[in-house]
């Protein structure tokens, strides 16, 4: 599929889509370049790479496909980076969590830009837990500017295809509405009730079964992060949250008021949507 | 440890309690009572029910324990039914996801009851699901009145002990505070979430993952009994929904205001607890 490609910034997500297209065949060489001394030396040492640099425009040179996995706010200073060193030919993507602010800005950078958003991932992160099967039936999203051509959208399919992702396609700004409820705004949630019942009696916990594990398990995120997953979807997580405090009101409301009926059909609906998932 | 105990309602949690006793040797005879003529056979042809009764005060004749496990708007009705056929050694428990509302009325009784509040379950209800280790390793309040003898409270202690729980003791109403936050509140907020999200866009579930999957797994819950639960302990539950909306409204506010330092803090605090738990 490819001859060579780049992944900037090969942490988790980077070192598991490596991981996966070399297992597979799918290119025969992989560049890396990361900003830490030691992330190049382990990234040598595994074996998916095949060389490493010390410049990402240097990393860039040749390849085909350059994959930015670096956390969402650095990834239009990267591209502003590499973009002189880059052909025409060279088709750019990334892998960060908000699209329209990142979009809007690579288009300022005339280059071949197109962006990604493999819904894949844990708590954990670094190279380390890298896994060639991370992607495997979880969903991608690729959201192309009006100008991105039809063969490199296809192009792009296939990549995140190809690992075993299922592919979707809308705006930048759609993406970000979505994501905003689907993951930005349970993100939100968790972290809100989290850092509440830090607030409490400390033994309390001790008490808590898999429910509130469960519930709260992705406030464990890395909050450097989701600060700036949050402040880039500023506008849709806000409106997110504003829709989520009126159903929570909703709720309380019926409560207060012992209004069973209400009470009852704002669980049935809850557990009908979450039966569907 | 006991010659004879009667289960009262053997669902998941009535029917694991009966198996783990009968599977230690802890109770020679177990005889149980269901409201349903289905669930009675069904009881019958288990390893764990000697008898089953068409009335519960003949299910509790000659037994030292009585266990209800019965939806907990329907406990101190059932005591009341079974109180004048027991004899004052009979002791009394429940499994009661709240338990001030339960201990109140039972006092008014007369009957040896002392509250217990087993942390253990699942989404999965009915006796067809009934484990011997369900209560392995999970959490046990128990909440004994003043008048609660040492003897009763220790034999109860024991008895959920011997099961592998982690016995605790409170009074009623702190059980109530701390389910509340730890329990009832992660359930009212997965449910609040899935029925906002119901209202959008059916499409956009594909795109999840385990994220919002695991966050809310509890709002599969029967709203039949969580509607009981919510009511009984709706004071207790009004106060920690107003608690965690001032949280995430302060999480808001620092987004609103682009107050990165007050977002990065509160996102940090929340992933201390949830590294805590």
């Amino acid at each position: 599929m490819f001859q060579q490609i780049t992944i900037l910034g090969p942490g988790l997500l980077g070192a598991s889509l490596a991981l996966a297209l070399k297992e597979r065949g799918l290119s025969q060489k992989v560049h890396a370049w990361s900003r830490r001394p030691q992330t190049r030396a382990q990234a040598l040492q595994t074996s998916w790479c095949d060389a490493v640099f010390e410049s990402p425009s240097q990393a860039c040179a040749g390849s085909e496909l350059v994959v930015i996995c670096t956390p969402v706010e650095t990834i239009v200073p990267l591209l502003e980076q590499i973009a002189p060193s880059l052909t025409p030919q060279t088709l750019i993507t990334d892998v960060g969590s908000t699209k329209s602010l990142i979009c809007r800005e690579a288009r300022g950078t005339h280059v071949n830009f197109i962006g990604s958003h493999p819904m894949a991932g844990s708590e954990q992160t670094g190279m380390a837990h890298a896994r060639a099967d991370l992607f495997d039936g979880a969903a991608c999203i690729i959201t192309p500017l009006d100008e991105a051509s039809e063969l490199d959208i296809a192009r792009l399919h296939q990549l995140w295809n190809a690992i075993g992702m299922d592919v979707s396609t809308c705006t930048p700004e759609k993406h970000d509405e979505i994501v905003a409820h689907i993951s930005h705004l349970p993100h939100l949630i968790a972290s809100s009730l989290c850092s509440y019942l830090a607030g409490k009696d400390s033994t309390w916990k001790q008490l808590s079964g898999g429910g509130l594990r469960d519930s709260t398990r992705v406030a464990a995120g890395d909050p450097t992060l989701w600060k700036q997953i949050l402040e880039q979807n500023r506008e849709e997580v806000l409106r997110a949250i504003d829709g989520f405090e009126n159903e929570l009101h909703a709720l309380k409301t019926a409560l207060l008021d012992q209004n069973t009926l209400e009470l009852v059909a704002q669980l049935e609906r809850g557990k009908r949507f979450r039966d569907s998932l």
